[in-house]
């Protein structure tokens, strides 16, 4: 008997995290109280905005503390309930950790979610999880897409890219994804139907900006920004009059000092708007956003790939492996 | 008999412009034919924005041609017309050139302006000129301030800055601005009305940043962004949630290869909104905005600050000393 064992934060990282920043902890597995619920955790969503809760400073969710157990969406099944609606056998979907075991409680992120909806539990933290529902509110909500204009989307390959980029073709975009690597750009084309894909590997903003005006001469309408630096630089370059970004990342920022954004004022050259947004902005478009994406999954209408890494012990490298381009697809860990 | 005398760009600048890109030719005055009318042109106003007009690229306006006089808004007088409903001592103002004589069209930017509403023919380009009227749609259209809220301005000394606050403090809002020199500071509060005033001169982004959250520690709701660098990412750490910018302009970026914007990624963790514009993205307001800041120029509810160099022969040293801080108000070269 192993008791709980967690993923726990023992320090803070400066620039790329460090496998000395975590541990392995084993503790006795909680014992639940009235309005509770025991957890067993199957998957864990790794994600890049984990990287910003590291750090010693607020953002959209307060940091993670020293010593506690390292945030993270899941998905998992209840073992043990004294909450009202909740019952043994329940899939529960909620921001917990990256452990064995998490309580929840009446009231918090846990939700039930539906096992006969899906072909497998983990859509619900891939397509219809933080990833998906980013791209979908980032696309329907800030950049409203119309039929016949063109998008730019960085990290196109990624999780929230990809499903980003399929959305607004489905809306009668044009696409263009940036990605790095010829696999990942092959990909992009081949199976998710994005009409251009850009390789960025060892290419400056200058090269960058050539290849996004021989894609698409007349300008961008629209950009779905996961990375900044030089993508963002010749992106910011290639801007239609009134084009509008969606800020969903800049993941190239996270872990050193910014490079910074050298092309801000193109925005007023192009009356252009960057917005800022997380999922968390539009809580009222989870419900019907999650059903829609487990439909067009379901049919077929998109593909969200998942890169499933599997064990507790594997929690780190699988983390390291967001910011060193080593990832296709959802990352996710499988615990169980 | 001098002819025509024009401010003409010879060369294109690099950095920031030097005397020897630009020359002081002189020419016939023209002719006129049918639909046209001669402008005796009085005032010409000397903006940041036209250094972005000396770069061989689109922003908004086409690049000045070299050999071609320096594009610049105007208020003159009509010495000669062959247009219908333009006459002999008509007022007008328009995007014409620094030169003596400038040559006005049926349709073209050009429109009369009523001598009797205003006390200084100067007030047409400086508080109801493209400054007033771009600090008009900033606050209005843009960033929409409610009572109770926190505006930050840079450059607020500055033409656009100066009317800026002042709009947004009628408004209801508590404005900080930031300045360059103790003298600039002083006068925001004292004759301005700004709630505070910090002086930039010195300090990097992490000093400016304390004293923004000494002066607003519950954040900034709106910043009127017309400079850059480390005023706008110490901005940028101060955000509230949903925080907006109007990004009018970036003064410190149109000289040099650019620092950059390094705290983009606050725009995600603050889903806040930047939006760049121009006076030309919202053409119905100008003729409403024009009576509106004459109004209030006239009733003393609003001050615009006038800096009046004279002089064809100081155009240059006049829109030098805009790019090293040396002006306060709104800078014009009175021709005649």
């Amino acid at each position: 008997m192993q008791g709980n064992r967690s993923f726990v934060l023992v320090s803070r990282p400066r620039g790329i995290p460090s496998e000395s920043d975590f541990a392995i902890r084993s503790h006795r597995i909680p014992e639940i109280g009235k309005g509770e619920f025991l957890i067993r955790n199957h998957y864990a969503s790794i994600d890049p905005a984990m990287r910003g809760w590291l750090d010693d400073r607020p953002s959209y969710l307060p940091p993670v503390a020293i010593g506690d157990a390292m945030r993270a969406g899941t998905i998992g099944r209840v073992v043990a309930s004294k909450a009202p609606g909740i019952k043994l056998g329940d899939w529960v979907k909620g921001i917990n950790a990256i452990q064995d075991y998490s309580v929840g409680r009446t009231g918090d992120s846990n939700r039930p979610v539906d096992p006969g909806r899906v072909t497998s539990m983990s859509h619900y933290i891939s397509v219809a999880g933080g990833a998906g529902l980013t791209a979908h509110v980032g696309i329907n909500r800030i950049l409203r897409p119309v039929a016949g204009e063109t998008l730019l989307v960085s990290s196109a390959a990624g999780a929230v890219g990809a499903v980003a980029g399929q959305l607004a073709r489905l809306a009668g975009a044009r696409v263009i994804g940036i990605a790095g690597g010829a696999d990942k750009c092959r990909r992009l084309t081949a199976e998710l139907g994005f009409d251009h894909a850009i390789d960025h590997r060892g290419k400056d903003a200058d090269t960058l900006l050539a290849e996004l005006v021989a894609a698409a001469p007349e300008g961008l309408d629209m950009v779905f920004e996961n990375v900044g630096g030089p993508g963002l630089d010749a992106a910011l370059l290639h801007l239609k009059k009134h084009a509008r970004i969606a800020l969903c990342g800049l993941i190239s920022e996270y872990n050193s000092p910014p490079i910074g954004a050298r092309n801000l004022k193109e925005l007023v050259f192009r009356s252009a708007t960057m917005r800022g947004f997380t999922l968390l902005d539009f809580p009222e478009e989870i419900a019907p956003a999650t059903g829609q994406l487990i439909d067009l999954a379901n049919s077929g209408a998109i593909i969200c790939a998942e890169q499933i890494e599997h064990g507790l012990d594997n929690a780190f490298q699988t983390f390291l492996n967001l910011f060193v381009g080593g990832t296709s697809g959802k990352l996710i860990l499988k615990l169980i």
